[in-house]
């Protein structure tokens, strides 16, 4: 075992190891040391110990195995969402707080570990970017549904966004040791002063 | 000539009609008609009456026809920014005036066009998200090269980047006749309104 195996185990030590864990483990241990496009999907099957065929029965291919499941990640969001209220930042603001769950302290090291991968690599940005994409339209949709006219829907959802996604680049900055709620909460008071005025 | 090609010259009409343009014109032609996957850059250039070789000196790759260079679209932007002035979201609203002028309404018809296809094609989303992404860095690094600080920088300019993306969605449907200008000028204010609470 090296030390690089070792440094991962750390990484990785909250999950408990079942084949879509141990895939993700292998797969940011390859792409840190041979890049993304230098590995093959055989090769992080290997190395986590499996076959191609239960690579593919978790993920369509390289590009989806350092993200979760897409409904997953949106129905961390949507399940804060308020039952009622009609004020779309409020109901945002809730959502945000329930999707802080999603980064846990324990879960730090493995998000700096993949963020490197992910800044460093343009087919891992665009898959970043279309996740947020796609959740800004999930919030739109679930916005637009309490009857918040589709402009405001929108606008409120794309900020939403913009405070989770500042929060996360915070949160997995080497230098800062705040917990995810504590930034995040810091940067959506941010916001509100510079566009309130 | 067909009937499709005679309302694509209408569409391009403004356009002086450069190899550049007549390969974007034939290329969004051809997206409509048979898909973006079920096109070669062969066609495209044989469409637009040129070779495969001066397609390649327009545009890196089909991907890339229907996008103006990121650096024309980014100093439509940057050439807004006042020379003097330190509060992020005023610097943010004249950029965005500045911005205002690369829809006039001579080119609406072919936006609604080209609108459609990249609804359509994932691949093309991608490149238009990444676009939209390098613009917020590029208005996120020239806030804070005014001495604003990182984060109210970055909600700054992402909040910039939604309020421009916002008014062209509006701008681009069938059923809106309000100028870019003017719509965007309403989602900006919408958005104070909103999280100015």
């Amino acid at each position: 075992m090296s030390d690089s195996d070792i440094t991962m185990i750390g990484i990785m030590g909250r999950w408990q190891g079942g084949a879509g864990d141990r895939l993700k483990e292998a797969a940011l241990s390859l792409f840190r040391t041979q890049g993304y496009d230098g590995t093959t999907v055989a090769e992080i099957a290997a190395a986590a110990g499996v076959t191609e065929r239960t690579f593919f029965r978790h993920y369509a291919d390289k590009r989806e195995v350092l993200f979760v499941d897409q409904g997953e990640f949106e129905r961390a969001f949507l399940t804060g969402l308020p039952e009622t209220g009609a004020d779309p930042m409020r109901l945002i603001a809730a959502v945000l707080d329930s999707a802080a769950t999603l980064f846990p302290e324990q879960r730090r090291t493995w998000s700096r570990a993949r963020q490197t991968v992910i800044t460093t690599t343009v087919a891992l940005q665009e898959r970043e970017l279309l996740k947020m994409s796609a959740l800004a339209a999930a919030l739109t949709r679930a916005l637009t549904a309490r009857g918040i006219d589709p402009t405001s829907a929108a606008l409120a959802a794309e900020s939403g966004v913009t405070v989770f996604r500042t929060a996360f680049t915070v949160w997995v900055d080497p230098a800062e040791d705040r917990t995810f709620p504590v930034i995040q909460q810091t940067v959506l008071a941010r916001l509100h002063a510079l566009i309130g005025q």
